[in-house]
């Protein structure tokens, strides 16, 4: 007998929709009133919190101090980045007026109150940030400057889809001056590192880094590095980026300081950022047909006892006993923090509880009658293994043992969350193909799929070895992946010895790259 | 003698001027190239990290869930709340177009992007969470919802002063939706005791909790109750709010829901609020003529400790000394946190060192040069007690026992700057105050000087009974209390038995309220 999933849709028979599902189904955002925009409810925030919490630390650990910076850029600044940086994105939100006014009943912007200037709400932050970088930035002996910000930025995206593409985004955005291009890549770097221990470490979620190609760099930058994310479908989510800028943008805004030997010269600056499309990768990672599936590190609540309330004189007693537990629980220490149990007294029936906290993928999931109470017995289940061949895999331990293991038993999960993960990326990196034509015959018939009805098959990662083809010879490349609907996702830190011959070219290779379809 | 202060500015010269000096020689924020936008600098941002702090565990202990709304709001919705609302304030950002585009050589807003409707920045939440609330609230068991966002907001303002009055600020903003009055109150009344308890315990802040006047109401609330700080020019600061919303939201809306007796109902809705408005209550309320001074709990570094290096050899054994007590200190814990000391190794001499620690505020400073690392002794200045007569202050301790001491402290420098503005306050809360002349008398001079240039000689505020006059008589009196630039704060939740007359009419008082000058 086959199991019945407690989502509509299952992966296999469109990844989009499934997707769709768990964050509705999973309680994590919602679309608004406005277009683009989203809501994200108070599980999905809650998750948000965690990866903040997670990122945050690790920033101020490696010396950076947050800041606030100004929601909107002037035009004049924009239009500087625009004079620069070629391919430049035009998609923004544009503040025009500061008034409005009741002109014959109706409510309409104030044709008095136009600005002189419009002003662009932010799609991301370094010109003004190196605005006020040129004013705190006079000698070598203020430098290097670490800052960071938390804050929401606009892209009008046309085409969205909850927290992987949407006109608002919360995200964090690292900005950082350098007296050289040494310590401004050390830092490029190490933000890099940070960005893969977080994501692998806290949303058990494996990860590639290595260097984009000049074609997929950040607008301005030198250097730009990623770490790249597959997710069941087989498909790359760009996961974190980190850039050296050189000196592009203290040229542009005028960073200068006073060298140590009395010279003047340019900061060096780098930038790196992650946003809330992380949560969008979570849910292609670790999710099923029954649901989210959260790491341990990034539940709101990593146990949750469901009392089994009857509507009588005796549920007192049985919701003094769960939240005993809860204080028992909550006494202990996993994953470097306080363990985070909860006990579900809504109105609802323990059955229908149940399966909402499964949707919602909190890892450890108690539900205890009175006859569990009367044993001094918890039953539960591990969300990472709910079923045993087809039967929901219900463990049942003393209540003492269980707070005795709840520790190792979370450790046990955010392990092997990852290891799962993990293998089904190793397994779809393939490094057989060698030529155009093996491109063409591994992702063609997925180029050909409708994307918005594709089940999780896709084909998957190719690691590749390349010549590096100059730009000219680049165009035609580019056109061709692009007919697969594939670019290349970056260039492994990690790199062979030896190469082999360029897929394009035929040539020698002189560096090994990844090829997928991406988010 | 008289003492040289740090600041060039004194309260007693220009409190405005004052105030603007400790912000910047402290490092907090500074203004921007967008008009009214501040950026706010890590030693600012840090205080806010830390009021976030205080405030997020308070509410997450009262049951609320963190969540997130769109930045920006349909015109329509705006215009819906019009409609209902005298008074409503115009002033804000408009978006009207989502594209730039090159027209000429020229970077402008792209005609053929303009949005049909357009976009306002949220100036608060209200309509836009009342539209997701409807669609969660279905049936008195989905009720009380109970939701915080965390999120910058805009409202033009003309005349800008930093963290007072901003275009754009930080905030949070409590919005809840009840079965009931009665719960709905019980919220709002709990949301302003959890204000007076982080203002006053974590900020050293003292307040007097109260209802506001119907003139004084939050746009389409039936009752708002606000927490009124005094500053040190005797104006009195809201430092936070706490509406009762009634069901005119839930109508303009449509949030209804069914009742436990099967009946359709409009939730009653609540909404509370407090922004980095109140970092500049803090410098106000704590800061003297050297700058600011920081109750522990919001000082991002409570114990700096300063080396005196000599650059030479002996330095790496003096800083791994300061290194070693800093982790000793790490290992303490004060006022319910681990102690957050931190070592300043920055490339400036040890007396600039100390005199920006004490602009900035930090509670405990330590000077530690070679002598000190011999005799293991630690000499240290309490920031609250920089003074003793017109020496500064400095204490000689064995660095055992100061490490010892150090948790007991910063315990003291919390309890002391609240007693010190506590009796500040009372001081200047007069209740000699019996008519509308007296008033005049009280208030008159001080009416006449000019904001901009004032000391702090401010008269401070007045405790008067009165009769709650009626509408049209309220007129009247508002005028006189605008000539006298006064109003009233709100009516103390600490009433009296009895009543004197009423300041206003000379009739039988029914309610002691506050008035002042306020920011």
């Amino acid at each position: 007998m086959a199991i019945k999933r407690a989502l509509k849709v299952a992966r296999s028979d469109n990844f989009s929709a499934w997707y769709q599902e768990v964050v509705r189904e999973a309680d994590l955002a919602e679309t608004s009133a406005v277009r683009g925009c989203m809501v994200i409810r108070p599980w999905g925030y809650g998750i948000w919190e965690l990866i903040q919490q997670g990122l945050d630390r690790r920033f101020k650990e490696t010396g950076h101090e947050n800041c606030y910076f100004p929601l909107f850029i002037p035009l004049s600044f924009i239009a500087k980045e625009a004079e620069h940086v070629e391919g430049f994105a035009k998609e923004m939100a544009v503040v025009t007026h500061h008034r409005l006014k009741m002109i014959e009943g109706e409510l309409v912007p104030d044709p008095e109150a136009k600005l002189a200037e419009p002003l662009i709400v932010r799609p991301t932050s370094e010109t003004i940030i190196a605005d006020s970088f040129r004013n705190w930035i006079k000698s070598y002996r203020d430098l290097p400057v670490l800052t960071n910000q938390w804050a929401n930025v606009v892209r009008w995206e046309m085409r969205t889809r909850l927290f992987l593409r949407t006109a608002e985004f919360l995200w964090q955005e690292g900005h950082t001056a350098h007296a050289d291009r040494e310590d401004a890549m050390a830092e490029t770097m190490r933000m890099l590192e940070v960005y893969r221990d977080f994501v692998e470490t806290d949303m058990g979620m494996p990860v590639v880094p290595g260097e984009k190609t000049a074609n997929e760099r950040f607008p301005g930058a030198d250097n730009t590095f990623s770490i790249e994310a597959m997710m069941q479908d087989g498909k790359a989510l760009q996961a974190g980026t980190s850039h050296y800028l050189g000196t592009h943008f203290a040229e542009a805004q005028g960073i200068k300081f006073q060298a140590a030997d009395g010279t003047e010269k340019f900061a060096h600056t780098t930038s790196w950022g992650s946003s809330t499309r992380l949560i969008g990768g979570l849910i292609m990672t670790h999710s099923d047909d029954d649901g989210l599936r959260l790491p341990p590190v990034l539940a709101p609540k990593q146990i949750v006892v469901v009392p089994r309330l009857r509507g009588d004189g005796s549920d007192g007693e049985l919701l003094a006993y769960c939240n005993g537990l809860q204080q028992q629980l909550r006494s202990k220490t996993a994953l470097g923090a306080a363990v985070r149990p909860s006990v579900d007294t809504k109105d609802k029936n323990a059955s229908q509880k149940r399966w909402d906290w499964v949707r919602r993928g909190a890892p450890l999931l108690l539900e205890i009658g009175g006859r569990e109470m009367a044993d001094k017995q918890v039953s539960f289940l591990r969300r990472d293994k709910l079923y045993n061949g087809e039967k929901i895999a219900t463990s049942t331990q003393s209540a003492d043992d269980f707070v005795g293991n709840a520790s190792k038993l979370l450790e046990e999960i955010q392990a092997n969350l990852f290891a799962e993960a993990k293998g089904k990326m190793q397994r779809r990196i393939t490094d057989s193909v060698t030529s155009m034509d093996d491109l063409k015959a591994f992702f063609g018939a997925a180029a050909k799929e409708d994307e918005e009805t594709a089940s999780d098959a896709g084909p998957g990662w190719v690691r590749v070895a390349w010549s590096k083809p100059e730009r000219g010879d680049m165009g035609a490349i580019e056109e061709q992946l692009g007919a697969l609907k594939i670019s290349i996702r970056n260039a492994p830190l990690d790199q062979p010895q030896t190469h082999r011959k360029c897929v394009f070219t035929g040539k020698p290779g002189v560096e090994d790259i990844l090829i997928a379809r991406a988010y």
